[in-house]
């Protein structure tokens, strides 16, 4: 397998200028491409309709190449607060050329579960659906558990129209939805790599800080756009020919510098950075550095978006790029306040 | 001249527990401060009480120590987004223990100037009288332009209500008028120490983004809780006999972790540092390392709320310590973008 | 008993420019001062500070009147979105001048409870509580409770240093424990004026919308600066020698200005308003009058900071006035999006 | 002329359901329409693109009924706060049935005009142009000035990224760049329906408070989605065979509920609204009725927000209907603080 990875601006989420140049200078092959991940300049909560909006309108003009745009997975996580800056990653896989020899690189799977009803949303069964999507996705790209270094999962949220009807449904808040959608999905990923067993998760823990139950390599990101879960699992294989190699470490807090440059060094081309992914939340115990913060008290603000603020600028400052890939809320994603950092680099 | 600075917590703008410890366990002196600058949790724009609050909770606490609380400046900057941890700084000042031999270490001075008109708020008017002020803060601490490394002003804003009856203010905008008010204090600062002359000053250009009129040691303050100029002028003198340091640099971008750490160990302390001071503004380009950031389109967040968010970040991570002094609004004070940041070490 | 009503204009929360004017002019006597409800121009949520500063400059400035300041029932309300104006509504009391003959007019009752522990904010203990103290009130008003019209209650909220070490509280979430504890108070004077009993209620019900587990004479204000509950009981008593009367309606939706009407009217001087008391919240079905609203899927504004605008603006421009006194946040005062609507007239 | 009305609800800006339905059940014929005016969910502010996400997603679908689904007004106005509800206004135009006998009925004319350049956004030759666009828009629809009862202009902003290269622009503000186009656009149809004439208007004063200079029957509404202006003139012509009827009044203050009573009862068919028109601004003078509000000092909120739920509230309350529409930001757009209001109704 074959992977590329390319990295383009926006200037609004139907902004495709950067994509069309790429595809016009032929880097780009659009036929080729098997996920996209954005972020989007929404404030990353329930009323974000910069996800949606983004992905109408690169189906729309990925239908000219592609039989079914919908088979892509279009991952698009709002919010750029802070430094963070509007752009596409875009992935493209494709058989490798037999005269070029393997190496330990970059290579993908992805998967679409089914859609869940209202009422499975942050639940047990969603995290073993998610669970079988990633093992299924890592059968596809031939990884092993230890050689997965990252997985997306873009899930779905509750609306009151989506609730309504339903007395089964795990919150009756918006926002807390996204909270429980996102935990179930990245103890999922955790399943699928063996992290831990499904039966160590007891269902009303899920969404909740926990120090034991967490994913050191899921990023997941819920949104009003889509009712199933769509995954993209990062690993590196010796059976790849891509001119790109992906690296992870988990930071401990939202200052946690030292393991992003590490996860920089990981890559063995700190200075060939493509993109850095990282997750962010505000510290559940309302301290950062045993120091009081107020992210969790301020009712102005969405503690999501200044997490993501914060984590962005931290990140931006030491790869000297603000154009990276930070989503907020990191239920079971990394310890609490914590989270998973990958970064993909360019092979010489 | 011996200057002291202690940090303490605040779990709320009304919180003095922290002053109290310091007093009982007789390391602060109440009756020898001078200065105190807090960070508060406000939304550090128009309607921040905040600031206010804690001002007349400081004020009414020390009327038991001081015949006038009114003669300390208190300088109240709102907002800690982020990471940034809710504080006090307060700088107590006696006369030098003739038995210890001085040493390069810091000094200070304070001033008050006169209550500004609304329509003075923004003007040449104001930028002549902060530059006199700070001329005779430096006089009293005895501080040369080259040995001062950081000056603090807080200055007065226009609401509604100041601008009535007055159809000759700068601007009919509240959040608008915080911006020059900053602008002409940082100027007077500039001026004072000698960056440029007051007759380079266009009183039209006073606000706007410029690459030469800055000053790289001006941090000012807009808030509603004052109608005059409050200025706090901090340096390096030979005749000190205090136990802590001052140096500076100046930020050329909001993710410039080289001058923090340049601040730091200009000091030649850098594991011993008591807090650190920074200036934080919102890209007036659009743009951060040649990205697109979108904290000057965000209608929902005010820019100065996340330009602190996000030089509060890097520069705890680089401090290792969030609660730390990030204040918004960086009109004139460093480069467009950028701005002053200065760090006080405790000596051995 | 007579009770005399006085409202005035605040600038600022610690403006009390009014309150001097009035007493100036000795049309208020502070020495007879017994309660005081007022708007401040905070958020109105968990980091709304302008209540406690207020609070903090009225009990400075009454020492030099009572004995006890903290004595007084002082119920500060934050959020005036809107059209809703800052303003305070101080209630004096004294003994009837047995001169004047008595009629049905306003009388009131206060109480203070015991300050609660974190994990009894919200439960079930909280409502028993309060429903001793509501008691109390009205026999100090010797009210009936068919006569009550409006009970006032600023209860306590949970932050993150006051959950710590308990594990027993109703929430980790500093706004939803601003929802229980109202939604406990609430009840607790449902159960004082006999609308239902305390066995009715389940303890995982409170705080959750109920058709049927509702007072119609409830209005309840957490904020927090205070642990404990402060009680403010109104109604018409045939021993009255007030010159103001009050009457109530329940709005059954944020739009009900019929309601709002019969409160006027039901005074029998409706152009002889002192104020209004409602309270707002966003319909929790998402729907009013059958249309989807989008308060509660509004991640960047509060809901209940719209409903506040909402409510104000409808009950402003019924009576002609918009300093009135509107209040977030409606669990079990009214049913559900609705609220009960109290108006204070000055008898000729 | 024959014009028809309807109005849908929407549940996100990319639902068409209700669009669908209208056309399935033969209510609507796609073919026939010419304007659009949707109320969507976003902020309403710089950085709103829902109502981009809400006009492409229309025009995509009309692609299947209309050759040039362009050439339709289409104005999304964002900002549905408090109970204003999400929904689309349908217009759809056709030759008259001669066996109709016509009536006094609604019309309507639509106008695009050129596209502006940054530097035209806001000024005088905006103003000119769209008093043309509006002058050939009545004189499609054969109305006189005096037979026009509402004209909706939507009108572009400027973004950082539109300004740069552009040193003479009017504003470097995103948000005040919707004001002077607002303002511009309101004055064009000002001069273009007779209130005063172009040489009345100095270049400076667009966007200021007014007494003298504002239209009463203009609603403009400023977007990032477009370049130019798209004009909808709508009136009651003798001609018409329209089953509908329109009427307007000026709203003199956002409370002013007499003046939507006048509009509603001045169609002679009060109890059969179709949909009410109106704007809403924050009164610049900081007073309603005499009261200081807080709307322009509130720097977490934009007044803009606040004032559509405030005037969203009052008309809501007064036709019994929150799915009406509102739009903020009424400068030139009646007298300041207050706006023009229209109400369509269906004849029996």
């Amino acid at each position: 397998m074959q992977v590329s990875v390319h990295k383009v601006p926006q200037r609004s989420p139907d902004d495709l200028s950067g994509v069309k140049a790429l595809i016009r200078d032929q880097i780009l092959d659009p036929t080729t491409l098997v996920a996209i991940m954005g972020k989007t300049e929404g404030n990353g909560c329930v009323n974000d309709f910069t996800r949606g909006f983004a992905t109408q309108t690169l189906k729309l003009f990925l239908r000219d190449y592609l039989p079914d745009p919908d088979g892509i997975i279009t991952i698009m996580s709002g919010g750029t607060e802070g430094v963070l800056s509007p752009h596409l990653t875009l992935f493209c896989r494709q058989d490798s050329d037999p005269q070029i020899p393997p190496r330990s690189a970059l290579v993908l799977g992805t998967h679409h579960t089914r859609d869940f009803l209202p009422q499975e949303i942050g639940g047990l069964t969603m995290v073993e659906t998610v669970a079988a999507g990633v093992q299924q996705a890592m059968a596809e790209a031939q990884l092993s558990p230890d050689q997965v270094h990252f997985v997306q999962v873009k899930c779905p949220l509750l609306t009151a129209a989506r609730r309504q009807g339903s007395t089964q449904v795990k919150t009756q808040d918006g926002y807390g939805s996204m909270a429980v959608s996102r935990g179930a999905s990245a103890l999922g990923v955790g399943v699928a790599v063996g992290e831990f067993t499904l039966d160590q998760i007891r269902e009303a823990e899920i969404g909740r800080p926990s120090l034991e139950l967490y994913s050191s390599v899921a990023s997941t990101s819920a949104g009003v756009e889509l009712l199933n879960c769509e995954i993209l699992v990062l690993g590196n294989s010796p059976h790849s020919t891509s001119d790109c190699v992906i690296a992870h470490q988990v930071m401990g807090h939202a200052l946690d510098a030292e393991a992003i440059r590490g996860a920089l060094q990981d890559t063995h081309h700190p200075d060939q950075i493509v993109n850095l992914f990282a997750k962010a939340e505000a510290d559940p115990s309302g301290q950062i550095l045993g120091r009081r913060h107020t992210m969790l008290e301020d009712s102005d603000i969405s503690h999501t978006r200044m997490a993501r603020a914060v984590v962005g600028a931290v990140a931006a400052s030491v790869v000297g790029d603000p154009m990276i890939y930070v989503s907020g809320g990191s239920e079971h994603q990394g310890p609490p306040g914590g989270g998973p950092v990958a970064a993909i680099a360019r092979l010489p």
